[in-house]
């Protein structure tokens, strides 16, 4: 070949590697969507379970921090009941029983049902447990499966699921989700979008409960609070923040040593999850700022590879739907992120899709010259599920210019799973809802940030149980 | 005069407008300070009053609004005794009684006495009010002035004081105070620093509530929440927040719409101050960002022309201490302050003295060139007075090259007294405590933010009511 033509072949190369290494692509894609309203409180979606004071809107979470617990929650609506929970191994045989409890709240002129908990415990992993709850006629059974015991080697699928709501794209996001074998859900925050109702009214909370419990009854949803989980009305005396949310839907916060139910972590098979509460203080000094300093010295990346982080508000967002709104957060715990390398942080907030490439922002000073995100290959990769369908409809406006840091955005409804097959390799794919269908639309594979790095794939090498 | 000589002439005006203008001073005065250790419990700064039960610890803030109330609080030692206040206007005749409420907590292992909180309210406007508590040969007897009617012109004192303690320099910071004929006290956080003993031990807040009895006693404490009141010690089984202080120090924060006494507002004289919580959450969507959205909205500088914030992180700090802290807070509510032109927002936190310019930090994008903090006509001046005096000691480490956006700067205790004179001018005073004397070291002349600006001046000038 002569000059010119190397010149070229080079030039070519180029544009390949930067062209997939540094531009971002803005998806041009539009669906026809459906509307963006709730579908009717008559629907069969929403169908309350016959019989007298059958348990409904069913639905577990983890019960402790390695997943051989699981908390048991129901709803009765005409009286207390049973918070008893029959549990065994065998369908329809009930070797063993716990004890849960009942609580209730009223929110202005909305009183709630009977809200049962149960605590699980004591499980043996990798297992298949029936449970029934209820009692005579009205008793109803369920199955979970538990996860493996904690090994950074074992494979297990999490979908990630945002701001959900309860439109008919809502449906579509969980019955999609519910055929890709997730094993359990990632919950990035807000639920029912009850507040967006009168008097935010609760009958909207228990529609939705009973909505999920299709795939909520059957595998832990691991929750996290979103601004629609608020619910401050001070205007209807209503000043304790999160009530409908907390009252609703626990989680295994003690077991993490958080003080609060709406900052904790899980370690489930080969990942430790972290829970953030956006609108929570987070600032040095406060108890959640504590708590994640503490909790990300415990996390053990030679048991559980994968670091997750779950919030709300996204840290890296190019949407004009709240943008710049996780600056505050950033501001405090991004180099944490980077300096423990976390793989992924999964939030929700904006109705829409993104995924950013490995950037930090931390030499930002109030004197200094930087301020520009720059590639980071210890940062975490974030990404947006905002997009879960809820009744406010998508966030369509980018900013003009995608921003360097942004991988790839599209604004419509989906969920993501995320595939763990051993300490190095995840598989990763968002779902875009198509008209009904659901279709893989974003992919990558995930290099573990811990195990992939130059120092650890030395160590694998020596490693004794890496499979291939 | 030639050419060569008008060019010299220029130059050098030029060079004394921009060192004026410009550039910062950072002092480079040095005391021979006393050692910062807490005033030991046995002396006489502390002294418990004589009798049976005797009321100790008194101290009272605004109750309402618009200062026609105050809040009396006081704790005895031995048994509940009364929380009545006897009340009037002339000395040893109390015309009237007020019933209050009585409080108490445990932290650990200490337990505290029996905490009164009393509210006296619908009382007359600019008048001496003489008070009992207590009964018997233990009651005793203090006395208030309430302040003028909200008037735009009305002169008034107020004193700041930050990150006060309980050591020689605390009380030297205290007794120079007391010196000035201020007539109110903002205090913008980090009491007792009982936080710093085993146990975050409950004595040193009695003790604390002691030593500034002579003051606070006698005229209004407007309260601010620091870190040193969080008291967040799960390992002690203490997980709610701001316990002993929400106890000790009460706020009139329903008079001004909040739903949490760690943030509220009260009108005063010709002033509007806002009292910020730090570790509360306050980004957008949270109730503290809600009251102050809401509250800047009733600010009518036509009434109180000086609007004044305070909190304990301070937004602007050029101190090694705390560096950059207050950038979260910075980046929800900077805009706001701007946008309703604060005349002044005060802070602590970090032990020295720092006054800024008016400037603003807005204009920062993710993706974006503009960072640095610019001039800006209608910023507040942000003031940190985190220089009372406590046991952690001074913060002596400013940044080598002091910014732009920093006027002064040194690292001495002390407190500011802000005199407001009328709708369009005040006086401020940095007062360092220099070997037991105060000495005037800081003062500039405030323009007001409202009235001073072009529009308002021409408005100014048809005013009937403005005095010389």
């Amino acid at each position: 070949m002569g000059l010119w033509t190397w010149l070229l072949f080079i030039y070519l190369i180029l544009i390949c590697f930067v062209d997939d290494v540094l531009s971002g692509r803005t998806s041009s894609f539009r669906r026809s969507e459906w509307p963006s309203t709730d579908i009717p409180l008559d629907s069969e979606a929403f169908v309350v379970p016959g019989g007298y004071n059958t348990p409904q809107q069913v639905h577990i979470t983890q019960g402790d921090y390695d997943g051989k617990a699981v908390i048991i929650s129901w709803v009765t609506e005409s009286e207390t009941g049973t918070s008893e929970v029959l549990y065994g191994t065998e369908e329809h045989k009930y070797e063993h029983i716990a004890q849960g409890t009942t609580t209730n709240y009223t929110f202005y002129n909305y009183k709630s049902g009977f809200i049962h908990h149960c605590l699980v415990d004591g499980l043996k992993y990798n297992t298949k447990y029936h449970y029934k709850i209820g009692t005579g006629a009205s008793a109803r059974e369920f199955w979970f499966q538990t996860p493996p015991e904690i090994d950074p080697d074992v494979p297990y699928v999490f979908g990630v699921i945002g701001d959900l709501g309860q439109t008919f794209n809502s449906l579509s996001t969980l019955e999609h989700y519910m055929e890709t074998g997730g094993q359990t859900v990632l919950f990035v925050g807000d639920l029912s979008y009850a507040d967006r109702y009168e008097y935010n009214d609760g009958v909207r909370w228990d529609s939705w409960g009973r909505l999920v419990e299709k795939s909520a009854a059957y595998q832990p949803w691991i929750w996290t609070a979103g601004n629609h989980e608020i619910e401050y009305r001070p205007d209807l005396g209503e000043i304790s923040t999160f009530k409908p949310y907390l009252h609703r839907y626990v989680t295994p916060y003690v077991s993490s040593k958080s003080s609060s139910p709406l900052w904790y972590a899980v370690r489930r098979a080969s990942a430790h999850i972290i829970v953030l509460s956006s609108y929570s203080p987070f600032v040095k000094y406060t108890p959640q700022w504590f708590w994640l300093r503490e909790e990300l010295k415990r996390v053990n990346r030679e048991k559980t590879p994968w670091l997750i982080v779950l919030m709300h508000v996204p840290l890296y967002n190019s949407n004009e739907a709240h943008y710049m709104e996780g600056e505050a957060m950033r501001d405090v715990f991004e180099s944490w992120f980077v300096h423990y390398k976390v793989d992924i942080v999964f939030a929700g907030h904006v109705h829409a899709y993104e995924r950013s490439y490995r950037v930090s922002n931390m030499n930002y000073n109030i004197t200094s010259g930087s301020r520009h995100p720059v590639p980071d290959k210890s940062a975490p990769v974030y990404i947006i599920v905002g997009d879960g369908g809820n009744q406010e409809g998508l966030a369509v406006r980018f900013s003009d210019l995608q921003p360097d840091y942004s991988a790839f955005r599209e604004a419509s409804y989906g969920h993501s799973t995320l595939e763990l097959k051993n300490r190095t390799h995840a598989f990763y794919h968002w779902n875009r809802n198509n008209d009904g269908k659901h279709v893989l639309t974003d992919h990558i594979v995930f290099r573990n940030q811990y195990w992939a790095s130059n120092t650890r794939r030395r160590r694998l090498k020596k490693h004794r149980k890496f499979p291939n």
